[in-house]
């Protein structure tokens, strides 16, 4: 009975992890290191994406939601979530898998059969109903001891994300869109990505794991058993964090957990034919903003009235209070902010981290 | 003996006029209707327009210089060019020939044989020992009683450019480059521009007159009688300058005088094969600013610093004090001021005069 399930208090078991990290380069002088894409409305929509990341979840796990994020962004994130029931805040980072597997330890002291479900504060999804019965599918799959993880259908051959190749369908009865997981691949070249798109066996890895808690650090065991226990430590002895944190190895949870458990045929994947962007540059963006186009072509994130467009096409991020005008451009990208204005297309969108990094190389630390 | 007239107070009957109007809307945001062009340094010399043009007649005049300007850019004006002799201030604009003529009146009060050489105050041009001896040949030939022009040599088949088309030479001992002028030619379309160039019959039009004040009032008088009587008005009686300038005919000097003196063959030209340039666009600023160029070809109006370049070429004008990046673009036209940025092309750069339009048409005139 799914739908029982969907109740305000969403499923009893589950909890959202939210870790809140990564300073989003490509989309300088946007997103900051001190203030990083996810604190930032990007849609147009007056929510942040962190806050509606937890919007999102809501229905699915009431007021049991728990980021974890960096001291810096720690006042932040409860400025922008001041209901937010569980704040883990790193002394340091270390890369995803510490992170969710020291959420995992704490809520496994809580309830040896908690389930949580990881999802990037960063990221953006539509149509909520199928997102919701997705989780759902995912936890039910996740009950039975199943690495779960939700693989989004391809609609593009993407060379920017990675892939999951899906293997049979998981017998279970209440997940229908389960299939076993042969493996996680690299982001291909744009060759293979035009095969794995025609093949219909690979989903893209949006990097969401629903999961016991247990079964996770089970995993993780296997693979860094010391990892497991520091975090077990710091969940039995809080005041410990300081201490202990800086000891763990920085390690993705693909890397730590996902690919090994992957080939040990330990996860499922649910299909999830919801949209979703990771909002990963300005090229991303501007698809996210198509709304917002005006009959030129134009979107725009930031106030409509301090844009003057003549001929272009591309994004403008109008963030200044001044007024911005393109003349006869072709997919332009204009970032302006208080500081720091960009000026590039959307070809070369990935290349902005570069600019990050040629900032850093001619002391000018203090715009990233 | 030409040489023996640049002395200190250089050539002692002639005066200098510098109408300085126009708002350079083709050059928004950097020029505005409160701040023209010519009060800008768009060359990066540490002198703006209108300076430079001072400087550049100082050693033909000394201190004989006549500034013409709006009421709205006097004070600006006088900042400026703190040391000028004479400024005249215009109640309300009346386009070039109530302007010029009526410091033609005031000379010819002065010195019935005053030598009159006007040129615009947002002009720039090279090499000035060639400016120099050839405004010293226009000024024989216009005592003579010649209304004399300056033509500039053109160097490519420019469309933006009226035209001087050149007659026989004029029989005068020492103005060796002056010619008779059959016509002044309006603007052309490309195919005409490209005959032009070829024949070598003609020159660019800069706009640039040197005349005995009395034979300037003289022609005009065979067109609007009633203007000359006005202007000797005004020179007579200075404080009637606010009751009177009113009544005047907004009209440019070209049509109301230099196109029938040429038809009545009383125009000669000198021709004149220095660099010049109305700075009339960001196309043409960034030819202007070609020795500015980083090693990928981008030229920089302002602190170099402040712009950091992977991979564009065009132009970029840091007015604002923030930081601007291109990346990946084409000739690609930036202009980054306080409160206003323009993002366009070079090759669109003549639109932007209609930008400024639209600014008005859609109540954003604060920013014009």
């Amino acid at each position: 009975m799914p739908s029982a399930e969907h109740v305000v208090d969403g499923i009893p078991d589950l909890t959202a992890v939210i870790p809140a990290g990564g300073s989003g380069t490509r989309l300088w002088p946007l997103s900051r290191a001190g203030s990083p894409k996810f604190l930032h409305d990007l849609t147009g929509s007056g929510r942040t994406l962190l806050q509606a990341t937890v919007d999102r979840l809501r229905p699915l796990v009431g007021d049991r939601v728990m980021v974890v994020t960096g001291r810096r962004h720690a006042d932040a994130v409860r400025a922008q979530v001041p209901e937010l029931r569980d704040l883990l805040v790193e002394p340091s980072a270390r890369d995803s898998m510490p992170a969710i597997g020291l959420a995992a330890a704490v809520l496994e002291r809580r309830d040896p059969q908690a389930v949580l479900a990881s999802f990037a504060a960063d990221h953006v999804i539509g149509d909520l109903d199928v997102f919701h019965d997705r989780v759902g599918q995912a936890v039910r799959a996740a009950r039975e001891g199943w690495l779960v993880t939700l693989g989004i259908s391809p609609t593009h051959p993407a060379t920017g994300f990675g892939y999951i190749r899906v293997g049979p369908r998981l017998q279970t009865a209440d997940s229908p869109d389960s299939h076993h997981v042969r493996a996680f691949v690299e982001k291909p070249d744009a060759e293979r990505a035009r095969t794995y798109l025609e093949s219909g066996d690979y989903l893209w890895n949006a990097g969401m794991f629903v999961v016991r808690a247990t079964v996770l650090l089970e995993l993780l065991d296997q693979q860094h058993p010391r990892m497991v226990e520091v975090l077990r430590e710091i969940a039995a002895a809080p005041a410990r964090l300081e201490e202990l944190w800086g000891t763990l190895t920085a390690v993705a949870i693909d890397h730590a957990v996902a690919e090994p458990a992957a080939a040990a045929g330990r996860v499922a994947v649910v299909k999830a034919p919801f949209d979703w962007d990771d909002v990963g540059d300005f090229a991303s963006l501007a698809d996210l903003l198509e709304d917002s186009a005006d009959d030129q072509g134009l979107r725009v994130l930031g106030d409509p009235d301090k844009v003057v467009n003549v001929g272009s096409t591309g994004v403008v991020v109008a963030r200044s209070g001044r007024t911005v005008v393109t003349l006869g451009l072709d997919d332009v990208v204009v970032v302006d902010t208080a500081d720091a204005l960009l000026v590039t297309t959307r070809e070369r969108a990935q290349e902005v981290r570069n600019v990050v990094a040629l900032l850093h190389g001619t002391g000018r630390e203090e715009l990233t």
